[in-house]
């Protein structure tokens, strides 16, 4: 009887071992964790930086629970222009607003909104700009919120690629994601925009979870409803504008510990990845430069590209990149393709 | 040669199937998750909340990406008697601050801090609590009062058991937190201390790291040091005060999901409570009595017991735990031990 149990068991194990062998030799087939980047500085930057924080011999070993790394979301992790989404969203959302509040019809800047003149809204001053966020992004409570967003991304469409806003992350940086946390790093976004929009669709869309985006965030005010339940009402007030040196600060309020990869694409990054680059040890800081309109966008004003109001890349931000030793991404000659749906796979480039 | 490779493969899986037998059966043997809490209500509810919520065939199952539970710490995961740990910090703080900056030294409520005298102390004012607390837990880099608060608290002492406070955390609910992180559950602490204060030892006495500690929080700045180092130094700025509403607010602006479990034991925990019940599915709320005067400390008012400025657990809140199913814990009846050094064990009393 045993002697069966014996001979059951070594077919069980001899499986196993084939399964396991099978599957060894898959992995090393599709071995390539960052199939959408050229060959080059940048993605040997990410795949040296992951190597020498996670091999136990190396002197610049990382501890799991210390790895962390920062995303910078418009620009960096999807597109961001001719405007960033979530602008798209409270300008769209204006004219329900008005609907609720008829008062505001007649009112600067949500009578332009209302008249549709695109070029007298790329004209709004950041004091206008602010008056249409804080109706828009409050008043209602955090799951009415959360709702509405949701509908919006649904069925709202980019004006260029005529795709769902949620479909333009881009590719290779999905794969720097993915590559990261499995060489357990936690992936934090750290965010210009709002926290609680972010939070929609962070999850589906770069496998984020909501307790991992930091951004710009307004207080909220607890309360009951009518019928006694508890709510949470968003409140116009602001807690944490996470642009420029609020980056950083944010970074210490939410996460409580200094990054150890740090990836952005404008000014607005600069102190995150000064902040990171200021650790010790390995530190991998990355800028990602549009050079690219044919596949995306171009912009900077760096390396002469044109100037923006959106996502501003200066010169003097690729000098403190160079005289820091942050690498800059090239769209058009570090990425294979740009979008999951690409049709085409640039090959890498000779250097 | 095949098959002596079989044989080969045979052996050692016979060795490890019985390798993990005999853990298996170990692990039976050892099978309780919570041996210092007695058997009864309290522990039954924990124990139900984690089999409900975590088999997949039952209908109140909730994915691993949503378990989050959420723990008030002062009171709930270790004593706050005679006073919070970060209070007697802060006062210890004063000559240290006051040498740094002699005009305090004449100034009200610090000239009563450098007297010594307690009891005048004792009858501060949240306005005088207030400014002690700004002056000591700000000025400084993030860095700075890390360093401090380590330094102080390998030294100073609980003046009841003559221990580190650090030592003081209560062992029933280490053995909670241990329990629900085994069952795929974030923990979270939700304090109505110091954000920075509870960082440095969360994930040393509790295993909490420091971006799952959410607690009052002032305002860091950005800047740089003398040699151009980025630096994050501490503001007398209040971003969000994590007591009573503040709690459910905190948890939005850290976490962004609403809890399954929370842990408290004061009315300063009613509103978490409330919004974690709010939620659909099982949740468990549960709030420490501290009715063992013997091991612990004895307060209220409710149930009779005295009542006390710190960690005030009144009837009404009782009433509301009754009326809405919160479980609470006797720390007298519920715990068979409080501390990890309490010699004695209780056993399960005749219910």
């Amino acid at each position: 009887m045993l002697n069966r149990w014996f001979r059951l068991i070594a077919a069980w194990a001899v499986l196993w071992v084939l399964l396991l062998a099978e599957r060894g030799l898959g992995q090393e087939r599709a071995s390539d964790p960052l199939p959408s980047w050229n060959d080059g500085a940048a993605k040997n930057a990410i795949l040296n930086f992951a190597r020498q924080t996670t091999d136990r011999a190396s002197p610049q070993y990382v501890r799991p629970e210390q790895r962390v790394a920062t995303f910078d979301q418009d620009g960096t992790l999807w597109v961001e222009h001719p405007m960033y989404t979530q602008v798209v969203y409270c300008l769209e959302r204006v004219p329900v607003v008005v609907k609720e509040r008829p008062e505001l019809k007649d009112r600067e800047p949500f009578k332009t909104v209302l008249s549709g003149n695109r070029e007298a809204m790329a004209r709004f001053s950041m004091k206008e700009l602010e008056e249409i966020l804080a109706v828009t992004l409050s008043g209602m409570t955090v799951d009415e919120f959360q709702a509405e967003v949701k509908r919006w991304l649904a069925t709202a469409k980019h004006p260029r690629y005529q795709r769902r806003y949620t479909e333009l992350a881009y590719q290779p940086m999905l794969e720097v994601l993915k590559f990261l946390r499995a060489n357990g790093y936690k992936t934090y976004i750290v965010t210009g925009g709002g926290q609680d929009f972010v939070r929609v669709y962070a999850d589906q869309v770069y496998g984020i979870p909501p307790e991992q985006v930091v951004g710009t965030a307004g207080g909220t005010k607890y309360g009951y409803d009518k019928s006694g339940r508890p709510t949470l009402t968003k409140e116009p007030k602001l807690l944490l504008n996470d642009n420029d040196a609020g980056k950083p600060e944010g970074i210490h309020l939410v996460i409580g510990c200094r990054p150890y990869a740090a990836f952005g694409n404008s000014t607005g990054d600069r102190q995150m990845l000064e902040y990171t680059g200021a650790g010790g040890g390995a530190r991998l800081m990355m800028l990602v430069l549009h050079d690219d309109g044919a596949r995306e966008y171009a912009y900077g004003p760096a390396r002469g590209l044109p100037d923006t109001r959106v996502g501003t890349f200066t010169s003097q931000l690729a000098d403190e990149a160079e005289a820091r030793g942050w690498v800059v991404i090239s769209m058009k000659n570090d990425w294979r393709r740009v979008f999951s749906f690409d049709p085409e796979v640039v090959p890498t480039p000779a250097r």
